[in-house]
């Protein structure tokens, strides 16, 4: 089996973090997003969509990172509790992938692109309006997280660890990388989901995620161990959900 | 069994229409958009995401179109190929169900709140700039809907229908809805996926769906209708799927 990523890309992590942490064997296949390789002759040949990830396995070629992090679940037959068979488990779980698309992940994405592409890449910042829709449509995403998913459990459908956690974590991260001032980092900070699931990143990296992720993934980890305060409180949630 | 919906919503459409379809019995909770019957106190104790379409069964509620479909397709034990248990061919539903976020369905709402809701309530058209990118973005979404994933077959994922197809179907229903010109139309019709995958939208209207949908859904029809060109070969297409 063959995954197609590049780990600047959250989908990508979500993917890579799920596999690596679930033991399952692949070839890692390497398409450098910042060079362009997915808009390449030979990527197109694989996937019309030029993007990552991509999934291939044998002739079945697969995109989308939930739709191949479910494939993989049910295919290597992982532990129930990542994709639950359970008829309102298994909702839950479809209810969070979707969901995610056009908020945390749009969300995300967009406070990313504002705070660290665009700045990088135009050398001027966005401008203060822009930002601040930004970050208010992220804090409404994060509310949301907090509120109709996380509520009193340690993790977003249940007080077991699923792939709906993996795709959540990787873009928190990706939105906390490379904050611009202080105030800023506050002012998202104080509507993140709540430490119990923070712990639930801190799990995951301490399966095998840090090793192959760069600065983003180590700056996330610090700032995960930071911010939740009793930093042995985790291996509780660890504990619970293995 | 109830459901939340507003017909003028297309993931509403999708859960009435396959419901109405696959004969499911529930109670229809309508929710006047228009009135802003989702910001209401009593349905934010249903869903704090104060959206539709929302089911609710027993104790059970649930939000995301696409993740009610797969609840309704496992709970109701419908024929397979709308949600297959194939591995692969599953793995296709949820690849689609996950793609048509940021895409078809992004870029179809963008062009139906452009070409009609923003004219009927600003009461002025939106820049020939603006409608020219939302069209383009539709575009390259309609090719990819045609290349990547009907290619060379009668629905979206095999031969035989599948909640992928309605999903996208009533997205590209609303997009057509009260086009302003028609230039604009065949711009829009000149990328359209083939003949065959639209007589899946007639398949599913000669079910059930026509009479609840008003003209939204009758217009749609009847454009199929006539793009189809010859208007007996849906039944060809029906008889395989069925």
């Amino acid at each position: 089996m063959e995954l197609y990523l590049d780990l600047l890309s959250p989908p990508c992590r979500a993917v890579f973090l799920f596999a690596k942490t679930l033991k399952i064997p692949f070839d890692f296949k390497h398409v450098e997003l910042a060079e362009g390789q997915q808009y390449s002759e030979e990527f197109a040949k694989l996937s019309i969509v030029k993007k990552v990830p991509v999934l291939k396995d044998g002739d079945f070629v697969l995109t989308e990172s939930t739709a191949i992090l479910k494939y993989l679940a049910r295919k290597c037959l992982v532990a129930d509790h990542w994709f639950p068979a359970d008829l309102r488990q298994q909702a839950l779980v479809n209810e969070y992938s979707s969901w995610q698309h056009l908020n945390l992940r749009s969300h995300c994405s967009k406070v990313f692109l504002f705070k660290t592409l665009f700045p990088a890449i135009m050398g001027s910042e966005v401008s203060k309006e822009k930002m601040d829709i930004a970050l208010e449509d992220l804090r409404h995403s994060l509310d949301l997280l907090e509120e109709k998913f996380l509520k009193d459990k340690l993790f977003l459908v249940s007080n077991k660890i699923s792939l709906a956690d993996v795709v959540a974590v990787v873009e928190v991260m990706q939105s906390q990388y490379n904050p611009k001032s202080k105030a800023e980092k506050r002012k998202l900070h104080s509507s993140q989901p709540t430490v119990l699931w923070k712990h639930s990143v801190i799990h995951l990296f301490d399966y095998s995620f840090c090793s192959g992720l760069g600065c983003a993934g180590r700056t996330a980890k610090a700032e995960c161990l930071e911010r939740s305060g009793e930093k042995g409180a985790w291996r509780e949630a660890v504990s619970r959900s293995s």
